[in-house]
């Protein structure tokens, strides 16, 4: 985050000063393992050429591909461009494509080649030389977890993870950080082996989303909601990711790995910690990343299992009017699989503000709808000064923060209905919808995560320790589960297995219908 | 409220256990005074036609006028359904129109003739016989003050006033009640010598207003709200009453009544208190008036009246596209009138829950828009974990109770900007229109209070001691106003006078810009 990173070589008309602005990355690199994968495709390459439209990246950003195709830097080009065209958010301007092609390369090679490696590093002094990236270089890993290891060695053996004086090598990888807290350690090991920890980047996607930052701004910029913020106030809280696919065919990744491996480990966790955590002093990554560990060190589940977890696999329904399969007749799916596609699970966090306080976690692959919500559900008032049949329609008062789609928050409470004779109260909303309050679009997620490891601005990376900790929650629950045979089937297009609705049942709740 | 009131006869479809409904009033019969005035045609006679168009009158109903025109019954029938045709809120139907007009009567007379009080009384008996009113009757007197006492006493004299075992009459009257303590009193004293305090209902329209109720809904309903509706989270609050008209025609009303007394001294006061009230058991009528007693009488004016009023006569000006005059030019004014077209004061509730909190009341007329609002303005966090510049565009939360036009409630507060680098925060608001959010239409604030009165169910009527605690505030700044000559003029469209604008300027504050 020092200010001699910031360059206002490609905009004469930014005010640098201007904070309110995003910073421009120096001078810089990254090479992409896994170009051709589905991630770069769809969201990796288009966020790269997004920035590069809105003027952040420096001028002779190089982005350098490296994978088994026989390219050459202009078939690399050609997919490149390809990939922006179809999935940039911004406009595709050929002035901007030209910068950003100029500094294009690919190398060809195996993980287990030393010489496609010794190419690698030739080719980022190469474009150093050409086009000052200073020895700055940033090695995206879209690669699968089992090749972290070999890629990590590459680098660390043909030099290129050393970092010289007054320039940075960082790494980015994406989940899954292992599947156990005894796997994620090792990977933890490996990569922090090659890499020092400041410069490792792991992207949980969701944590680049604007609402989850606003969730901070929420909490912390206001005074009308973090007074009610705790167990004085609040009943529970329901965090769900909800998604109408099925896997897609992703069964090869999935099966063995499941809903809560995929979702609940990472994303649902960390919503669970930027929820309930202290206020730091401030945003600073060290403060923030503390703060959000202090609450998954105090995260307890409850002893008996049984109750206080769920899960399902989907059978054959309708998705809106479209027929479906069931999960275990999905190409690639072992008819036998016990694999969970739906996951819901009970915590409680064991501070002075959450004691006593419930939290629900929920995600799964063919529900209702595609949603992912906080909901902070609060008590109802102590005393009522109504009639008793005044209050027949009121529900508790709830702050939903929607993460996507249509990211916003909306209240719900309770106000008279009009024109009855008694007092009559009935919920209602009232809704901040991100979208049409601001007339700044929302940058995709991928394009903050990006500009930030540009940047070395790491507070929404989590750290190693916040990676075991979740595991650590996790694991009891895999164990408990991987005893237990089959999960119990939910219809496609339902809101899951019926234990799920048991489960809050049991404590006289009822899931949200988001 | 009595059940025994409760009457099915007009629509048989009513379930009359589903308290959600408005009670039907029982038998009885109404007597206006001042029916060929602008308040009965514009908003009494419609709001009775529309209470007998959703089946709450009962079949017996009757309405009868009293007045100097020298009409039969039919003229006077004519007369209201034109007001009704001109004013009701709901369809006109035919079917409804029979039925009430078949209990229609028009007495005339001057308010000093017994004969025609001796008549009245005959007609009254004549309606219980004929269509069973059962010796019930509300008194409306839609009269200046000054006739309040001559019609009481022809009322006491005429035996019209005493209420037989089993029946009820009540009187209604309407602000102003008094034009400061000593007259207030003179006033209540002369009503209640001939009605019982409990039958004297004072109508404060303001009251009736359905967002006004929500008000209590809002607040104790809910669990969101009440917990930072205290000093420990309000920084200060607004009451703003803003016309944009001037005094249209009135000038022999207004002239030495001016905006505190018409306005202040009733309305703003009534929502100053039910703002700042503690929650009582029930709304029961007395439990209610009981703690708004008790907020008007913790309220203190600073010591020094120079700097917590401010007072102005609008100028000739522009509103809108239309230019109109100063308040001293308006036909029927004395050019050298002192009245004041504006008024704000700064007031403190004492009591553990506001003390130290201001709240600041205003009025006037041709300012630049037609709103009445509660605004509840919040501290600012204790301590914001952001940098400097990323709250510039920070102000404070609020919550704004919009009572007309518009009812509803926005909440301000701080959201992130997308896409920025560095974490910025701006206002933002939700809203909720109590229009849009509910299919049930609201009804006119006076056929809530008209019924209210019918069935004896006073809890939205301000008892003797509110009026009196409200003029004891009022006195002392008309006292000082009358010393200080001629209020500052400001002109016509614009916000008020520059001294209302340093009131809040000396406490660091702005008012709202609605």
């Amino acid at each position: 985050m020092s200010p001699a990173r910031i360059s206002r070589g490609t905009n004469p008309l930014r005010d640098p000063d201007d904070l309110r602005l995003p910073k421009i990355a120096g001078p810089c690199a990254v090479v992409m393992f896994g170009v051709t994968g589905d991630l770069a495709r769809k969201k990796l390459l288009p966020a790269i050429y997004d920035l590069a439209g809105r003027g952040l990246l420096p001028p002779g950003f190089s982005l350098v591909g490296f994978g088994r195709r026989d390219w050459d830097d202009a078939q690399f080009a050609q997919t490149v461009r390809e990939a922006v065209e179809a999935g940039a958010r911004t406009t595709f301007r050929e002035d901007v494509w030209r910068n950003l092609s100029d500094g294009l390369r690919f190398v060809q090679g195996e993980f287990d080649d030393d010489a496609a490696f010794d190419k690698l590093a030739a080719t980022l002094r190469a474009l150093d030389e050409e086009r000052g990236t200073g020895g700055n270089a940033a090695f995206y890993l879209s690669i699968p977890p089992d090749a972290f290891e070999p890629v990590c060695a590459q680098l660390d053996r043909s030099g290129l993870a050393t970092q010289e004086q007054d320039s940075w090598r960082r790494v980015i990888i994406e989940k899954p950080f292992g599947h156990d807290l005894a796997s994620a350690r090792e990977l933890n090991q490996t990569v922090e082996h090659v890499f020092g920890a400041d410069s490792i980047f792991r992207i949980d996607h969701y944590l680049g989303k604007e609402t989850v930052q606003n969730l901070l701004a929420l909490r912390f910029a206001n005074q009308l909601f973090e007074p009610v913020w705790n167990s004085h106030y609040v009943d529970h809280v329901q965090i769900t990711m909800a998604e109408d696919i099925g896997i897609a065919g992703r069964a090869g990744y999935y099966d063995g790995i499941g809903a809560a491996r995929d979702v609940i480990q990472n994303h649902l966790l960390q919503l669970l910690a930027l929820t309930a955590m202290e206020q730091p002093n401030s945003f600073g990554a060290d403060e923030l990343r503390a703060e959000k560990e202090k609450v998954l060190a105090a995260v307890r589940l409850p002893e008996d299992l049984a109750k206080a977890t769920a899960r399902g696999q989907y059978t054959a329904g309708w998705q809106g009017s479209e027929k479906v399969t069931g999960f275990l007749q999905e190409d690639g799916i072992d008819p036998g699989s016990t694999t969970e596609t739906y996951a819901a699970v009970k915590l409680e966090v064991y501070t002075r503000r959450w004691a006593g306080v419930p939290f629900y976690l929920r995600t799964g692959k063919r529900l209702g709808k595609r949603v992912t919500e906080i909901a902070v559900i609060f008590r109802r008032a102590p005393h009522l000064p109504f009639t008793d049949t005044a209050t027949e329609e009121l529900g508790q008062n709830a702050i939903v923060i929607r993460v996507q789609p249509d990211e916003g928050t909306t209240l719900r409470f309770g106000s008279k209905v009009p024109g009855a004779g008694t007092m009559q109260v009935r919920d209602v909303t009232m809704d901040f919808s991100y979208g049409s309050a601001f007339t700044e679009s929302s940058p995709e997620a991928y394009e903050r995560l990006i500009l930030d490891v540009l940047l070395g601005d790491p507070p929404l990376f989590p750290r190693h320790r916040e990676v075991e900790l979740s595991w650590r929650i996790l694991d009891r629950v895999e164990r408990f589960w991987a005893r237990k045979g089959r999960p119990e089937g939910y219809e496609a297009g339902t809101w899951g297995p019926r234990s799920a609705a048991e489960l809050l049942a049991r404590d006289r709740r009822e899931w949200r219908l988001p």
